[in-house]
């Protein structure tokens, strides 16, 4: 089907796109830090705008923290990735850490260890749309990933207590 | 369902950035020319894309250009923006008129004449995407849109004869 497809070509272009237009200014110094940061914020919208949307239609109510973390690992990544988090582990101090074994932003890359230098360009995204659909279920964070072998990738978010 | 959303989103995200990016640029006389044509090379090659991941499934044949003018209004368009075009009109000389009565890319605006102006920004990236997405179905095309009144929307198609 060519819509589960939309969103990663689009994906491919925004990161191709944030990329291309750091480089060409001159202060190349910042770029990395700069584009992940331009990446995470849109993604950040992203994840907003879609607990916004979703939940003006139903809201389910969460006891805890871990409840949100397991709404956000099944519902959400199925809408968004198609597929769930494989693992979610915490230490119950509010780190968790969410493995997807074939991550669905990096599944056009071939396996194995030639790319892991580009992993963190389209991971930046996803980190941001992690972030802000927590941010909009009431937990702010701090959400991080991580890639050692291609397609597999695990997501570390740091819930920070107020 | 979140999904449906997710598109719409990113692509407000983008059409946002790029417009900021080019803001803070000195080369502001240019700004609405290069913005326009950035957003239309990245729907050209999703469109391009698109046609790609799906004709390596199942590769329909299409008689003349016409059959491939319905794929597009129907099929495609069903999958990238959830309706099918409402009204397509043709010449029979190489001319196309599809029209939209409630594009996905425009239902976040009010209607009306007030965001007219607007208008050409969230348009962009669709008519690339038409470009790109007839590109690889063997034609080639100029593609523009005209928006009177919201969310309503026509692209004009015309196929370039060898």
């Amino acid at each position: 089907m060519a819509d589960d497809a939309l969103f990663e070509f689009l994906h491919m272009e925004i990161v191709a796109h944030v990329y291309k237009e750091q480089a060409t200014r001159e202060d190349i110094d910042k770029e990395r830090v700069t584009c992940v940061s331009t990446l995470e914020l849109m993604g950040f919208r992203v994840g907003q705008g879609l607990i916004e949307r979703r939940f003006t239609k139903d809201c389910p109510t969460f006891k805890e923290d871990l409840d949100i973390m397991k709404f956000l690992c099944k519902d959400l990544w199925s809408t968004i990735f198609r597929k769930q988090i494989d693992n979610l582990r915490t230490n119950h101090q509010g780190t968790y850490v969410l493995q997807d074994n074939k991550f669905a932003l990096l599944t056009q890359f071939s396996t194995g260890k030639q790319y892991l230098e580009e992993a963190p360009k389209y991971l930046a995204f996803s980190c941001g749309l992690i972030r802000g659909a927590l941010s909009n279920l009431g937990l702010e964070s701090v959400v991080t990933a991580e890639v050692s072998l291609m397609p597999s990738c695990k997501f570390q978010v740091v819930i920070q207590k107020l």
